[in-house]
């Protein structure tokens, strides 16, 4: 997969040497010679290269988010957090692809499907760390959710540990008290609040 | 810098084999081999270790939020973000000394410093993509905070292309139009939101 067409070059900005350290099927290491708008002659920085991801908030009609509890070989300890997942080849996907993957995410992590009626809104994507890598993700509010009949079917390599769906008074407990603590679900709280979709009580 | 010595090894967690493939300054990459609660036979995972970092949300005494407009070569962009930078050696630090790297950042990038009186008020730790990183950032809430006499001193690394304070109406609009868009400022932004320090308006 060729990660580095990921990354769009506006105006201004242009790579012109490239030579990769490292690479595997989820991540790739590069040296990267980047010209930029403030920096015309160029420099060197090494870069992280990811596929993007979808993250979806999943509102269930009474207003409760549902959340996931899954074991991080990285970080070596199990968190709560909302569903995600990454996608393949992302640059050829279409925004109805790309909407596809988010509920087959939300299925197979939460067993949690939308409703009749419900709506899939996107809400933009974000950044988990610029500073060393073009790693993207898609967020989306899916609500109102319902337990679907199928439930849950996690794929081997992921060790999802409980799902449950929790008030916003919960919710702003664990962010509050560091339970929740993940960039994922800390970033799709705030737009969900920013756009007065979710409130978070004191 | 020994970067797995970042990675606090709980109950039930155990590194068993460890192969690195790529170390710089900044990134190490390496396959490792871990037990966990759930999979106590072990499995394999492709980790990025990075140095912890801090990340300050510096509010002024008239409740406006100070973010710089700093260019990121990874993702091609420039994008109005809180202040933050890396700690070196952050296992070998206490709390105090990590406060010192979180308010030596703000000086360095904002030209801000605390008021007279002011506090720093520390609001946790999160992870940035715990996937596939052990990056953690640890957050603090700088108020009120006053333009010092110093001004700015960008680390030449960095370039930093513009500094202001914006007003929580602003800030909410930048989070619903995806302006704002890493994963530092909108984390941030929710733990403030949870503890009743600022209002993210519809």
């Amino acid at each position: 997969m060729p990660f580095s067409s990921l990354t769009e070059e506006c105006e201004g900005w242009e790579t012109t040497a490239r030579e990769t350290h490292f690479h595997s099927a989820h991540l790739e290491v590069a040296t990267e010679e980047v010209r930029t708008p403030a920096r015309p002659d160029g420099r060197s920085w090494i870069v992280a290269h990811r596929k993007a991801a979808v993250i979806v908030a999943p509102l269930t009609a009474d207003g409760r988010l549902v959340l996931i509890r899954q074991e991080r070989i990285p970080i070596r300890s199990a968190i709560w957090e909302v569903p995600s997942g990454q996608i393949d080849d992302a640059a050829a996907l279409d925004a109805r692809a790309i909407e596809a993957v988010a509920l087959r995410e939300l299925q197979e992590e939460t067993g949690y499907q939308l409703a009749p009626g419900a709506e899939l809104l996107p809400l933009g994507h974000f950044f988990s760390s610029p500073g060393f890598t073009d790693e993207r993700g898609y967020h989306f509010l899916a609500r109102p959710v319902e337990l679907s009949a199928a439930g849950q079917a996690h794929e081997e390599s992921e060790t999802i540990l409980d799902c449950r769906a929790f008030t916003t008074e919960e919710i702003s407990r664990m962010i509050r008290e560091n339970e929740i603590r993940d960039a994922n679900t800390l970033s799709i709280c705030a737009k969900l609040v920013a756009r007065g979709e979710f409130l978070l009580h004191i």
